[in-house]
């Protein structure tokens, strides 16, 4: 790579995204490193300002992310929720006692003007995240899942409905005006754009509809891949593998190399699915096959390392 | 008493009238008590709407009080609290993590355009509270404290700064338009009026100073005395003694019922005081000497006795 070519920038959801952020932490310094979230499965609840996609990767970051869910804090406890059940209240989207506290204080510094990128940058670093964490943008953006039972939120679609409804289309309310977030926009010294292991409709989706990124991505002249979030046509992780069939896609990976063409010149295919690289080169991007699973830090640590090296490859 | 003239108003604040609030519903049917309480120290913080004196008694009648704070409930935990500590959140006003869901609850049904009594009374009978429980107004008033370092609000004063600056003056914002709860003006089958050991400027006197409240209590032609919140020159409880001496009045028993005259006709007197009685007779106010210490339930119960007995005897 060339000299002063180092940042990765790496577009990030929730669970899939995050593990990647991590591994990259490992074999990257701090700073040569933003991850950019998906912000448009926030929402507002208990009168809460909710980002379930940057808690999940500042959570992760900073070493406190419940393994088992997904979600979450670590040693969580649920008082506030369990009274909260017995004085009559909404207790279907899980508040953790600790989570909680990162929702009033965003929720109190957002209410008192200040952006979601300046809050988030500020609890990241009070959590300890060392490499830039910014939301997509500042602006609300929404996903609105049409499904068979109408237009739904996210969160009632993907948590209080548990994704059962089919879904018919997506859409990102908001996303018209949504000024993205600088930092993806900001080619300066860019050396590569890893698109994580996320969800493609829900948490790739919505970053690249905003005004601008797809184009300015795809112009800046360095290398992009994208690591599958679709093994031997399961998804790691979520409903994507669920969205990709009723969407009319093809459940596997290679439906989502064709999902993000155009965007991407390499793609890294999990060995599982090792007989789809030909199919996938097709489309006009090179394959690296990896083992995409991410079951310990080890693993996240070795799949970043090729995922760096694939992105210095493709120069 | 007259046939049909069976319920009891008890006008309070938060300890003290919560304390003989519980008393009394261990002497009188649920049905014929009815608890107006104090709701100008409520205020706004990190986004909940507070409302300190109905959580007091709402919790001290539910029996989950904590009896060693006065404020709060028992057997809580402090998860959230310790968290937003390590965000940088502000943490002064402690808000317990059982606590915590009776604010989140409150302020998504106000938010949702519920009234504060429909509120009110919904948690307190999902808690198991049995008699009437109704905050003083619907509308927003709030205390404002001027001190020697300027005005200001009453928990910045109370809990923030301790009730540390000396108090020049006392105001109820918003009292001039809040709308009296219908409770208060309700003297239909009314036994008598029971003022709670409350302190007299910030917990009694935002309920009087109600649109239309001082005259209808003092025209219906029932019984209406106070229970004193001093005892031998301190407060029992709270700021009331140190108030009563920077607002220039005797810091005694006899203060409290100089600045209760014209609005009660008897005034308990607890018997460490007794030497007091004829200086508060002279007030043209009938005394009853009791003790007035409530340590523990059977003193609560005893004292709201000897009270329904003192409202009986000025019939």
């Amino acid at each position: 790579m060339g000299e002063g070519k180092r940042k990765i920038l790496a577009l990030a959801g929730g669970v899939g995204g995050a593990k990647l952020a991590l591994g990259l932490t490992g074999v990257l310094p701090a700073d040569e490193l933003t991850v950019a979230v998906n912000t448009a499965d926030d929402f507002e609840h208990l009168g809460f300002s909710i980002s379930p996609d940057l808690d999940t990767v500042m959570y992760t970051l900073a070493g406190v992310a419940n393994p088992e869910t997904g979600w979450g804090r670590q040693g969580e406890s649920w008082t506030v929720m369990e009274a909260l059940g017995h004085l009559g209240g909404e207790t279907w989207f899980r508040l953790g006692d600790k989570d909680l506290a990162t929702h009033i204080e965003r929720t109190r510094r957002l209410r008192a003007g200040e952006t979601l990128s300046a809050v988030t940058g500020d609890l990241a670093r009070r959590m300890g995240v060392k490499p830039a964490m910014v939301p997509m943008s500042d602006d609300p953006v929404r996903t609105m899942v049409t499904t068979d039972q109408g237009e739904l939120a996210f969160q009632d679609w993907f948590v209080r409905l548990q994704c059962r409804p089919t879904v018919q289309s997506v859409r990102f309310a908001g996303v018209e005006t949504a000024k993205p977030s600088p930092a993806l926009l900001d080619m300066a010294g860019l050396r590569g754009v890893i698109v994580c292991p996320s969800n493609p409709f829900v948490s790739v989706a919505p970053i690249l509809a905003l005004s601008g990124v797809r184009a300015g991505l795809t112009s800046a002249g360095v290398p992009r891949i994208a690591v599958t979030p679709i093994v031997g046509g399961q998804a790691i992780k979520g409903p994507a593998a669920k969205m990709l069939a009723e969407l009319g896609h093809d459940v596997s990976a290679l439906g989502v190399a064709r999902y993000y063409r155009g965007l991407i010149d390499g793609f890294m295919l999990d060995k599982e699915d090792a007989a789809l690289a030909t199919d996938i080169e097709a489309l006009g991007m090179r394959v690296r096959v990896a083992d995409t699973m991410m079951r310990n830090d080890e693993d996240k640590r070795r799949l970043a390392a090729d995922a760096l090296a694939f992105v210095d490859a493709l120069c």
